[in-house]
């Protein structure tokens, strides 16, 4: 069964473009590299300039937490981390 | 430029199976009419067994007003409508 993921990250004022620079080559890694991802889709929020939404959907349990444990996954933290103004909030859905 | 939109709606308790079955009508529809829809997919929260959430993306802003205009999304709306327990909340992303 499908798995649905939407996380929603908040960058620091400032910092969008360095967060999209970053976030763009992680969403190029998963598509290249995990074969369970289905979607990996970073947006803008209309109503908060600062607020990024990603849309996330994975074959099975096993291929999300596959991406969870990925080296390019792991790569990524240390140069998000300093562009988000606190922890993201994730979302996990099954699908129906 | 996609627009990504996420929809969460709340059902009656004990609701959730005839939501299922109007939905999937509606999104199988929704693939079938119209070319500019890229993803609608509908998930369950694992947090609230009451609350689905639903993943849309659109090819640009007139496809996402085409599906607003649809025969099919305003045929769904008056037998969605008894199975909610409120009105859905909706999210408008612009693709980064």
């Amino acid at each position: 069964m499908a798995i649905g993921v939407i996380a929603t990250l908040k960058v620091q004022s400032g910092k969008g473009q360095e967060f999209e620079k970053v976030f763009g080559e992680l969403a190029g890694q998963v598509r290249a590299n995990e074969a369970g991802n289905k979607l990996y889709q970073v947006f803008k929020s209309r109503k908060d300039p600062d607020a990024y939404v990603v849309m996330e959907i994975y074959q099975d349990q096993p291929a999300l937490e596959a991406h969870g444990k990925s080296d390019h996954f792991k790569a990524a933290g240390p140069k998000l981390g300093p562009t988000l103004a606190g922890r993201p909030d994730v979302l996990y859905l099954d699908s129906v």
